[in-house]
C-alpha cells in the first residue's frame, strides 16, 4: 500500500523565517555582513556571510541574544515585490545578491522581505505572518563552518553559521539529547574505539580494515545467514569477483553502470579488458546455465556471500556505511511466473526474519523504487517491460499488505526493487536490503527452461539480499547497541578477572570449561587492582564479566557483572553457563 | 635435514638413444622426414620432425616395428668428432640442423652420433653403447602434436612424435595404468563431471565458478580452519583486497612485483592507482599497527579466509590449480626472537595436522626455498639480512628433523620458505602450504614493540598458510578420492530413494529426519526405476544411499547402500545415525 511521505512546510517556512531573524541579528551586530544564502534544512538552517571578523563559539550567546530580542519585538515579514533593475540597485553592494538576480529568468519575479523597516533580504519567501508566531521556537547556534559560494571551491570561502531549530524549546532539548547519544553510539568513532575496524591512508578511502573483533562478529553474521539460508532451500555459490569486458557488455553493465566500476587495463592498449564486478547477478547465473533446466527444476535459489566493488566518490566514503568493497548476502532465485509471488514472499519474510533477529526491525522502512523513464542512460528495457515488471511487483506488495513509499529513479538498471531502509543514529537513510524482480538479464544471457508443454520459457528471477551488506549491518548494529551486541554476536561473551594473582590458578581453570562449553572467552590475571579490570573491560562493552577472588575460590562459585549493573556473587558456574548458553541459542537482544 | 634430488641420467641417456632410434625408423620408413630435435624428457622422450605426410595413430604400429627391429639387431652408437664445416655439408638439406649448427660457439665440439652404417644424427650425446642395453626397454608411441620449430609460433609447424619409455615393459604398463587412472580422476575434468565448478569463456580463464557442490565443500574447509584456528589462538581479520599504489611503494611489492599484479588506473592520468593484493601481508599488518604493542602481548596471531589476484600469463591457466583469483588460509605471526623457534613448530604442527585430516599427508613433501643472491631484481635487502633469517630457518629446519630439498631462488622477494609440495595424479608438483619467516617488511612498515627494558624492537614475523589454497585444495581432494570426498566434506552425505511412489511418504519422512540431524539430504521420489535412480546418485559419489520400499515401510527400517558395494537390508534408521554422526565427528576418510 502505498504511502506519501509528508514534507512539514509549515515548519521549514518558519525556520526561514528565522533565518532571517538570524540575518537581521548578525547585520545588526556586524553592519560589514554580506548575506548569501540562508536555506532551512533538517533540522534547522543555516546562512552563508561574508565577515572580515571570524565568528566563534564566543559570540554565539551574542547572536542568539540580539536574535531573541528582534522575536520578542513582534516585527511583521512584509513582501514587497521589485524589478530586476530595482533588485539589482538595493544589492549593489552584495556580490552574492547580485549573481543571483541575474540569474533570474526574464518575467520571474523578484521579491524583497522586510523584517521590520529597517532590515530586507532578497527572497523567494513564503515566510511567516511576524514574529510572534516565531516566540515559542528553540533554536541554538551550532557550529560554524567553512563554505565555498555555491560549493565550489574555485570561489571565495564564506562563514556557514549553523543552527538548530525546532518548534518548541523541549524539542530542541530533546533533539540535542538525542544527538549526544547519537554522537556517543557513531560507529565511525565508536567502532573504532572497540577495536572493530580501522582505516588506513596509504590503503585508501572507504577500504575498511576489519580488526578481530570486527572480523568476529562478520565471521558470526556470515554462519548466521547461511545456515539460514541452506535451511530454506538456498544453494551456495563462489564465483569470481572479476570479468572480461565481454560478460559486462551482455549483461549491459558496460553501458549502463561503467562510471561506478573499476576497470583493470585500457581497452585501447589491452587485448583483454577485465572489471570487478560491482554485483553478483551475471556470475551466479552461471549457475543456472550450467546444465538444461526444466520447469520441474524450478525454483533454484542461489545465495552468496559476495564481494563488490563499486568507485564511489572520494567525498562519499563513510566508516562502514558508504565504502568501495564491501561483502553482501547476496541472493538469485529463478522461478516461473506462477511462483513469483510466493517466492518473493518467502525472500521478504526471511529479510524480516533476519531484522527482528538482530532487532533492527523497528528502525526499517520500505521504498518501491521505480524506474524514470525519461532517464534513457540508465536503464534496459522497454516501456512494455517496466510497466509488467512494476505493475507485477505492485501487485505482490499490495497483496502482501506492505507500507510503502515510491522512488522514481530509484530503480536498479535491469528491474524494479524493494528497499528496505534503516535510518542511522543522526537519522539519515540508506537502503540495508533490496528484493529486484527482472527477467530483463535473463533473456541477455539465454537463460531458459523447458516448460511441460516443452516449449521454452524465459525464468522469472529475483535478486535478493537477506541481510544486506555486512559492513552496513555491522555499523547500524554498533549504532543501535552502542557497541554492546547481544551475547551472541559479542566477540568477546564472557571475562574472568582474578582479584589477586593468588586466585590466577581458579581463574584459569574456569577459562578454561567455558572455552571447553564452545564460549568466547578471555582472562585478566594481570597485577592490578580489580576496580580497574572491571572498568576496562566495562569499555570494551563485553557481556559478561565473572570475578573471581578467594572468597569465591574456597566456596567454589563465581561473582558476576552484567549488563545494566547487574552484579551477583555465589553463583555456580554451571547456573551462569545454562543462562548464557540459552542466550545464545535464542539469540536474545 | 637437506636432501638432494637425485636425477636418474643413465634412464635419462637410454631415453635419448630410443630418440636416435626412433628417427632412424622414421627416416626408415619415410625418407623424406627431416629431424629437428628429438630429447627425454620425464616419462620418454620426443621427436620433432617435418614430414609432408601426417603421421597418424595408425602409423604407431609400424613405427614400433621398425624400432624394435633396429633395436633387435643390436647396432652401437658410435660418436664422430666433425669440423663445423663438414657438419654443415653433412646437413645442408636439414633447415634445423643448419640452424643448430650456425648458433654453436667458436671452437665447440660438433659431434654426430652413428647408430649402425646408414644412419646417423648431429647430437652431443651421451649415448648408451649399443642397442642391446635397450632390449629390455618398454615404448610406446602415445601422441601426435603440432608444435613450432623452437616454440615460436611465426617458425613452421611441426610433427612431434611423444612416445613414454621406461626400462622394463612392466614399467610401462605400470605407468599406462596409472595414467588411466589419472585421467578418471583429474579434477579438471572429474571436478566439472560432478558440478563441482565450471568456468565460463566470456568470464575468463583462470577464473572458475564453484557451482553449490563445489561451494559448500569450500565452506566446510573454510569453517574447519576457521575454528581450528581459533582454537589454537589465531584471530581473524578481514582486509580490503585492493590498496593505493603507495601501500605497494612500501612495501616493495611495486618494485619487485608489479607484473603479477591487477593494476587499477593508469599513473600517468590518473591521480590514485589502486592494485588487487597479490599477497595479505601489508595489509594484515595493519591490524597489529592499530595499536602500540609491548613484549607481554606477543605472540600475536592474525589469520584471514583472504582472497588474493595474481596476474598470470594465459597460458598458464589450469582448472582450479592454477588460478586468477584464489583464496588461502592466510595467516600472519608476530612474535620476539626467542619465541620464534616454538611458533614456527606450532605453525607446521597445524599444517600436518590439516594434511593428515584431509588425507593428503602422505603425498606431501618439504622445500626449503632460498634467495638467489645474483638476482636483485627479485630480492629486497641485504646479504646479511638474507643470511640471517635463512639460516635461523636452517637451525629451525634441522632441529625438527624435516626432510627438505633446497631451491635456490624460490624464496618469496621478502624472505626464505618452507614449501609443502603436493604432487597432482599426473605427477606434476606445486606448492600448496608454505611457512616463511620475515622481518625486512616488519621493518618497512615501522612494526615494533616495547621490550621488556623498554627499547624498541621489530617483531620476527612468520607468514604462513594451515590448508593453503582452498581451490587448489579442492583439486587435490577431487584427485586424491577420485571426487568420493570423507562424508564430513561430501557436498551432500545421504541420497533417500523410493523403490515405488508408494513409498514417497515413508522417504520423506526419513529425510526430514536426517535433516533435523543436521546431514545433508536429498531425496530422489521420481517415478522411475530404482537402479536408474542408483545409478545416478553413485555416479555423483554420494556415501549412502537409503533405499525404501514396502518392506521397509512396512518394518520400519531402512537398506543402505554405501561405498564399496556395502548392501545392508533391515537396518534402524537410528544405527545409521549413530554411524555417519561418528564418521562426521571424527572426520574419517
Amino acid at each position: 500500500m502505498e504511502i506519501v511521505e509528508k514534507k512539514d512546510e509549515e515548519l521549514q517556512k518558519s525556520r526561514h523565517s528565522l533565518a532571517h531573524v538570524l540575518a537581521k541579528a548578525l547585520v545588526s551586530l556586524y553592519p560589514n555582513t554580506k548575506l548569501a544564502i540562508g536555506p532551512a534544512i533538517e533540522d534547522g538552517f543555516y546562512y552563508d556571510i561574508e565577515l572580515d571578523k571570524s565568528i566563534t563559539a564566543n559570540d554565539f550567546q551574542d547572536i542568539e541574544k540580539k536574535m531573541k530580542e528582534i522575536i520578542n519585538k513582534g516585527e511583521k515579514f512584509e513582501k514587497k515585490v521589485v524589478t530586476k533593475e530595482e533588485a539589482l540597485k538595493l544589492f549593489k553592494d552584495n556580490v552574492y545578491k547580485t549573481e543571483i538576480i541575474n540569474e533570474l529568468k526574464d518575467g520571474e519575479e523578484v521579491s524583497i522581505y522586510y523584517l521590520g523597516e529597517d532590515f530586507f533580504d532578497l527572497c523567494r519567501g513564503p515566510h511567516v505572518e511576524s514574529c510572534t508566531k516565531l516566540q515559542n521556537f528553540g533554536y541554538k547556534i551550532h557550529s560554524i563552518n567553512g563554505a565555498y559560494w555555491r560549493g565550489n571551491e574555485k570561489n571565495k570561502m564564506l562563514q556557514r553559521v549553523y543552527v538548530y531549530a525546532f518548534r518548541t524549546k523541549k524539542e530542541l532539548a530533546e533533539y540535542i539529547a538525542k544527538l549526544e547519544d547519537a554522537r556517543k553510539r557513531d560507529h565511525n568513532k565508536l567502532g573504532r574505539e572497540l577495536q572493530l575496524f580501522t582505516t588506513v591512508d596509504y590503503i585508501g578511502q572507504g577500504l575498511p580494515i576489519l580488526l578481530p573483533r570486527g572480523a568476529k562478529v562478520i565471521q558470526l553474521l556470515q554462519r548466521f545467514v547461511e545456515d539460514e539460508e541452506a535451511k530454506r532451500g538456498w544453494l551456495l555459490t563462489k564465483t569470481p569477483f572479476m570479468a572480461k569486458s565481454d560478460l559486462y557488455k551482455i549483461s549491459g553493465h558496460w553501458d549502463h553502470y561503467k562510471d561506478g566500476m573499476f576497470i583493470l587495463g585500457d581497452e585501447e592498449k589491452d587485448k583483454e579488458v577485465y572489471a570487478l564486478r560491482p554485483m553478483t547477478c551475471p556470475f551466479q547465473y552461471q549457475a543456472y546455465l550450467n546444465q538444461a533446466r526444466s520447469y520441474k527444476d524450478l525454483p533454484l535459489r542461489y545465495n552468496e556471500t559476495s564481494t563488490l566493488f563499486r568507485n564511489e566518490a572520494s567525498g562519499e566514503m563513510h566508516g562502514l556505511i558508504r565504502v568501495r568493497q564491501f561483502t553482501i548476502s547476496e541472493g538469485h532465485l529463478m522461478c516461473r511466473p506462477d511462483q513469483l509471488e510466493e517466492e518473493f514472499k518467502k525472500c521478504l519474510e526471511l529479510a524480516i526474519y533476519m531484522l527482528k533477529t538482530l532487532g533492527l526491525y523497528e528502525d526499517a522502512s520500505y521504498r518501491f523504487s521505480q524506474w524514470d523513464e525519461n532517464d534513457k542512460e540508465k536503464y534496459i528495457g522497454t516501456k512494455e517491460q517496466w510497466d509488467e515488471a512494476q505493475s507485477s511487483m505492485k501487485k505482490i506488495l499490495d497483496h502482501l499488505g506492505i507500507p510503502y513509499v515510491i522512488g522514481i529513479g530509484e530503480a536498479a538498471f535491469y528491474g524494479p526493487k524493494l528497499d528496505i531502509q534503516i535510518k542511522n543514529v543522526f537519522g539519515k537513510e540508506d537502503t540495508l536490503i533490496t528484493i529486484q524482480i527482472d527477467q530483463m538479464l535473463a533473456q541477455k544471457f539465454g537463460m531458459e527452461y523447458t516448460d511441460s508443454d516443452g516449449s521454452k520459457k524465459i525464468p522469472c528471477i529475483i535478486h535478493r539480499t537477506s541481510i544486506g551488506c555486512y559492513e552496513r549491518t555491522l555499523a547500524y548494529l554498533i549504532e543501535k547497541y552502542a557497541g554492546a551486541f547481544p551475547v551472541w554476536l559479542s566477540p568477546e561473551q564472557v571475562k574472568v578477572l582474578s582479584l589477586t594473582e593468588r586466585n590466577n590458578d581458579y581463574a584459569s581453570e574456569i577459562v578454561e570449561k567455558l572455552k571447553e562449553e564452545g564460549l568466547r572467552v578471555e582472562a585478566d590475571l594481570r597485577n592490578e587492582k580489580i576496580g580497574y579490570k572491571i572498568r576496562e573491560a566495562l569499555k570494551m562493552k563485553i557481556p559478561y564479566l565473572i570475578i573471581v577472588g578467594d572468597e569465591e575460590e574456597k566456596n567454589g562459585t563465581i561473582s558476576l557483572r552484567g549488563r545494566g549493573n547487574e552484579n551477583k556473587s555465589g553463583l555456580k558456574l554451571s547456573e551462569f553457563i545454562e543462562r548464557i548458553e540459552n542466550e545464545i541459542k535464542t539469540k536474545k537482544i
